[in-house]
C-alpha cells in the first residue's frame, strides 16, 4: 500500500496541531516529540484483531474508539496525562467509508483527551489496530501494582459485568430480537463498545492510592496481578461489587443464573475500570476526589497476607470460586 | 491469551536491564522510561504483515530481526540514537518452538544496539508484528526530509536491489534447485530477511546532510518524498547506482533484462539504505564520514528546481522510466 498510504494518511488521519510538544508530525521518518520537564513517560501498547476482540460486525468508529480507550485506560492505571499517541492500523482493503468511520470514532475520544496522533502505519492485512500511547507522570508518585499494603482496602471504581453482558447480548441477538430495542441492552452494548478510560479518576488517586491496575481480563485475574506484584493476597466480598442497574435488568429478564452472574461482574474483562487500594483511613478522600471526577468507587475488599485471591459473600462465608469454573487466583 | 501471555512474556521477552532511562520495564499498566536531558524524541511505528511484508515461509528469528530492523532504519534516517522499542506481537496459535526462535532473531538485533524492549502486548490473530521504536536527537540536527536546497548532491549508502532479488530468487526457488546453493544467492536473501539499519551512518551524518529518507518503497518513490517534503525535484544519473557483485551475478546468471535490472535498482524497496542530500563542496567529508561507519556511499544525482525525479544516463541520455512501467515519480 506504500504510495496510496501517503494519501490515505493525510485525508484521514491528518490533523494541524497546536502542541508545543509535538515538534515534528506524521510525514518524515519519525515524529519527533519532546516531554514535559522532569516528568516521566508512561507507554502502554494495546493490539485488538477483528474477531478476537471485537465482534467481525463491530462498526468502524466503535472499533477506533475502543482501540483508542483501552490504551487511554492503561495511562489511567498509572494516574499519567496523555501526551500523543501513534496507530498502525493493517486493514483488508481500501474503503475510504470505513476509514472516514473509523478516523470519526477515533479522533472523537482522541479530541476529548486534546491527544495528538503523532504517526503510525497503515499496511494491507488482516483486520487489527495497535496503538501505542504515552502519557506523562512525576515518577514517584505513579500508581504501579506493587504498591498495595497489608491492610490496605480493595476499591473499584464504576460497575463491572456490563461490558461482557453486552457481548453475550450481542451473540444472541439472532434469537432475541426485541432486546436490541431495550435503553438497559443498548447501554450495555456501548460499554462493550466505548469503554470510558478513567483518565481524571487514576489523576486524582495520585497521592493517595498505594497500587491500582485496569479492570480488562476481570477483576479476579487483574486483581491477582497486583497481589502478585505487591507480594500480597486480596479478600474480595462478592457482596460489596457493585451491581448496576442494567446488569441487573440483564440478569432478571434474561434468566441469569448465579455462577453466570458471578461470572459476569468477577471473571469478565473489558469493563476498563479501575481496581485499587488504598489505606482505611483515606476512605472518606478517596470517595470525595472520585466523585470530582464523576466516577463512583466501592470498597470490595482488603489486602491480605498471602499469595492468592479469595471471595467471601456478606463479610464472611467463604465462596469457592473454582467451583464456578474460575481458575485459581 | 490473556493468562498465558504473562507467562510467555516473561519466559520469552523479558530482560533484565541497568538502564538509566528504563524506570519500569514491562509488567505494569504502563512502561516508565525518560528521555535523555535536553534531547528530543524520534518516534516511528512499523507494521510487518504475514505474506504481505515477508513470505509465509520465512523463518521466526528473521521475521523478528526485519520487523525491528525496519523501525531501526526510520531512525538511521532521522539521525536518532536508539532508546527503546515497545513490541506488538499477534499470532494464531502458541508455539514455543516458534517464539524461541523469534525471541532469538529479536534480541540478536536489540543487543547489538543495546535497545531495551519495554512493553508491548501479545495477542492471537493472524500474524503480524508491529513496533513502535524511539530515540533520541538534538531537535535543530535532526535529519528531516524537508531540509534538501537546489544544487546538493544526491547520496545513496550501500547498493540497492538487493533484497528484492532475494525475495524473486525465493519466490522462483522451486525451479530453480541449484539457485539456493550459490553463495551470491543466499547473499541477496540474507539482505532481504536481515537489512542492516544504518544508524552509524544516520548519526554521522547529523551535521553534514541536509535531509534524508530510508529506501524502504524503492529508490525513486523515497526520493520523491524527500522532493515533495523539501519543494524541488531531483535527477537522478542512473548509471552511478551503484551494483553489488551479488546483484550483479544474479542479472547475468538469470539472464535479468535491463528493463527488470533498473526495477530492482530504482524501484524495488527493503533494501533500507539512506538516501539523503549534502552540498556538494562536502562530498569528501560525506565520504569519511560514511568510511568510518563502514559504509560506501555514492553520489547518484543532484536537487533541482521542480517537483519531480527525473532520471538520465551517463551523464546526459534521458531515461523515461514509465515507459519501464513505473508511476510518475
Amino acid at each position: 500500500m506504500s504510495l496510496s498510504e501517503f494519501a490515505l494518511i493525510k485525508k484521514y488521519f491528518f490533523r494541524e496541531y497546536s502542541n508545543e510538544h509535538i515538534r515534528l508530525g506524521s510525514g518524515d521518518d519519525c515524529a519527533l516529540v519532546i516531554v514535559p520537564d522532569g516528568l516521566c513517560q508512561a507507554l502502554s501498547m494495546d493490539t485488538l484483531v477483528a474477531g478476537v476482540h471485537f465482534p467481525l460486525d463491530t462498526q468502524p468508529a466503535d472499533i477506533a474508539y475502543k482501540s483508542l480507550a483501552v490504551n487511554l485506560s492503561d495511562l489511567a492505571a498509572m494516574g499519567a496525562s496523555p501526551l500523543w499517541f501513534s496507530l498502525a492500523l493493517t486493514m483488508p482493503e481500501v474503503n475510504e467509508c470505513w476509514l472516514s468511520e473509523f478516523s470519526a470514532g477515533l479522533f472523537e475520544l482522541a479530541d476529548a483527551f486534546s491527544l495528538p496522533l503523532v504517526g503510525g502505519d497503515i499496511t494491507k492485512g488482516p483486520l487489527s489496530i495497535t496503538i501505542q500511547i504515552a502519557g506523562s507522570i512525576d515518577e514517584r508518585l505513579a500508581l504501579r501494582r506493587d504498591g498495595a499494603c497489608e491492610g490496605d482496602c480493595v476499591f473499584v471504581s464504576g460497575v463491572l459485568g456490563e461490558a461482557a453482558a453486552g457481548l453475550s447480548i450481542l451473540q444472541n441477538a439472532g434469537d432475541r430480537s426485541g432486546l436490541l430495542q431495550q435503553k438497559w441492552a443498548s447501554n450495555l452494548i456501548d460499554r462493550l463498545n466505548r469503554p470510558s478510560p478513567r483518565v481524571a479518576l487514576g489523576k486524582a488517586l495520585l497521592n493517595v492510592a498505594t497500587s491500582c491496575i485496569d479492570v480488562s481480563d476481570g477483576l479476579l485475574a487483574d486483581l491477582s496481578h497486583l497481589c502478585d506484584r505487591s507480594q500480597l493476597g486480596a479478600e474480595v466480598d462478592v457482596t460489596l461489587v457493585p451491581l448496576s442497574g442494567d446488569l441487573n435488568a440483564y440478569i432478571k429478564t434474561q434468566n441469569i443464573d448465579d455462577v453466570e452472574k458471578t461470572r459476569l461482574m468477577l471473571g469478565a474483562g473489558d469493563d476498563y475500570e479501575l481496581c485499587f487500594t488504598a489505606p482505611e483511613g483515606l476512605i472518606p478522600s478517596v470517595k470525595k476526589l472520585a466523585k470530582e471526577t464523576g466516577v463512583s468507587v466501592a470498597v470490595i475488599g482488603q489486602m491480605v497476607p498471602g499469595n492468592s485471591v479469595s471471595c467471601v459473600m456478606n463479610g464472611g462465608e467463604s465462596l469457592d470460586i473454582r467451583k464456578m469454573g474460575f481458575k485459581h487466583f
